[in-house]
């Protein structure tokens, strides 16, 4: 048990932001949420999972949609409260704990300003171990949990309570209503026992996500080797790519950011081009034609001088980027867990191979 | 209070579709439901409004989606007990009868479905007189009575409760949900008290229905009369337009069926051509490029032989139809009346004018 308070949301933001692969929405945002929350309720307490009882009910907090819809449609500050009260009318015990849902910019910091402003302590787990697009897609589903019921809020004031027959449904009918209330959404899910937290979570996600934060923020001062060396040593990232972006191609659909960013290779790059195709979240990296990493891999764009993670939403031309892999939770990597998240649910002809393999053949 | 058994279920089917204005979904179906649930339950109990308490939790229960959806994607039949338990849950008050929000084919035997499996009363009311193809598009939207809560179930299981900022929106985000679980679900929606509905409600509805039913039944045997004749005089019906259906313009989009009917003249019409629109129910009725019906007055196409209603879903080349203008319920003649399903909220560019001026203007 321990506390966050303002020094550490920085650190938290900008490492989640790097495991959100590209998704997880901006960081930015998400910050100063957090950092008005705890200003104005004071500092919130992280419990190591190990911490929380079998039995108590703990609660995921995210918000859902397009991430470049939630940067201009923002949240009206009283999702917090207006979804608690709702978990609290419908589920039917209190509610022990929140916790995130998923890594990034702004999934990593909405469970904190519930957390301060309803003053209940934070759980430090998640259901991802990086962001993906659909609510289905976390390691609970594949532990058989319901995604449901599940509470939904809009910043107009709306709520809606889901109760379905599959998570897949969930998704789909969230989806609907996520596209209805505008793009963005905030929702309460998964509402599980801290068994089941202990079983499926993926653990110590929010004390990773500052210690990579840290990291980041003084990989200039690393002695003998260069930044980018001690940046992927810290990570344990591979080199996949390094660019200049000269085309992004977006598309908004189903409350979606879809696309593909285009990039010529620039330094000391063993490709001329490379692409990176995503769905919010980046979903495959192709350097000349050989895909060099998949989903449910981390793709990671990142600036090249300040190694601070580009997501998909800021993609724009000129911007160079190092682009890097970094092996997923090995939950994702089961059969069960690429069935939901690997490279063929999300259309991509490819078996999944991992990441470390892919590399050692394009070596 | 009286009860309604399988004698009385045909001729409501009946009167009600004729009332469902083109909309309201197929009789056939509805009325196999109704019958089945009185066959396996016993029969329902009709209350006069007068007879319920002012305090008494009255649930209106209907189905929502495209009608031709509804003709194929059957119900599970456990809709009924599903709903209830959702009302049950998430309301917190007991249930003291449902009552139907529209007359129409199906939406006036599904609520005796309900009340027939869950042994409760039905109120002789509703909400429209008729049938209209939005939700917000009640009587108790015009009394300021909220639509939600509102549960909505589909046939594979899943449940959704809605708390919106208004019925417009409870509209949105459930047409959404709707598309998503295929087009068509059921609802319980305008939770409210007993003096509510008897303030704002379109009484003895079920009853009307009833009559019109079995007057259209027998309507070849009146006396010196044509057939037709006898049947405008019990409806009060304005005759309209005859004719053969020469064209059907058909599209199911949002959920709901939109589309134009074209008919050729037959017999002793003014005009030689006249067309239909409709959204789920006939919209305008135009003859030689004048109008001479428009909602929220009622338009009924009707055999030209047998006097049965010839709903939207049914439209098809070569039927000959008598089209009959019927006077909506007074309430939808006001301002706020005419606001939510006035000529102009569909489209429409023309005022409205009362069924009986603007056939005066014909003559």
């Amino acid at each position: 048990m321990r506390t966050i308070g303002l020094k550490e949301i920085e650190d938290i933001a900008l490492g989640a932001s790097l495991l959100g692969a590209g998704g997880g929405g901006d960081p930015y945002i998400g910050k100063l949420m957090a950092m008005g929350a705890i200003k104005e309720f004071g500092p919130v307490t992280l419990l190591d999972p190990e911490e929380i009882p079998d039995d108590a009910l703990i609660v995921p907090m995210a918000m859902m949609g397009a991430p470049t819809v939630l940067a201009e449609k923002a949240a009206n500050g009283r999702e917090a409260k207006a979804l608690y009260d709702l978990v609290s009318k419908y589920f039917g015990k209190e509610v022990y704990a929140f916790m995130p849902m998923e890594a990034g910019g702004f999934n990593s910091m909405f469970p904190i300003v519930c957390a301060a402003s309803l003053g209940l302590p934070l759980v430090d787990v998640d259901g991802m171990g990086r962001a993906f697009p659909e609510l289905q897609m976390v390691t609970f589903t594949i532990g058989g949990v319901s995604a449901s019921p599940m509470a939904l809020t809009d910043e107009k004031g709306n709520a809606v309570i889901f109760e379905t027959v599959s998570n897949k449904w969930t998704e789909e009918l969230a989806r609907s209503v996520t596209m209805s209330c505008g793009g963005s959404v905030a929702v309460a899910l998964y509402p599980m026992d801290g068994k089941t937290v202990k079983a499926y979570g993926v653990k110590n996600i929010v004390s990773r996500s500052e210690t990579l934060g840290k990291a980041i923020r003084n990989v200039k001062e690393s002695g003998d080797k260069t930044p980018e060396q001690s940046f992927l040593e810290f990570t344990g990232g591979y080199r996949l790519f390094k660019g200049k972006i000269s085309d992004v191609l977006r598309e908004t659909r189903g409350a979606f950011n879809f696309g593909t960013v285009v990039l010529d290779g620039i330094a000391d790059c063993k490709g001329k081009q490379a692409k990176v195709e995503f769905q919010n979240e980046n979903l495959t990296c192709t350097v000349e034609n050989t895909i060099v990493a998949t989903v449910p891999d981390l793709i990671c764009l990142v600036d090249t001088e300040t190694f601070l993670p580009v997501t998909t939403d800021a993609l724009k031309y000129g911007k160079r980027v190092l682009v890097v892999g970094l092996p997923c939770f090995e939950m994702w990597r089961s059969e069960k867990g690429l069935e939901l998240v690997g490279p063929r649910y999300f259309g991509c002809d490819t078996d999944y191979i991992p990441l470390e393999e892919r590399c050692q053949e394009v070596k």
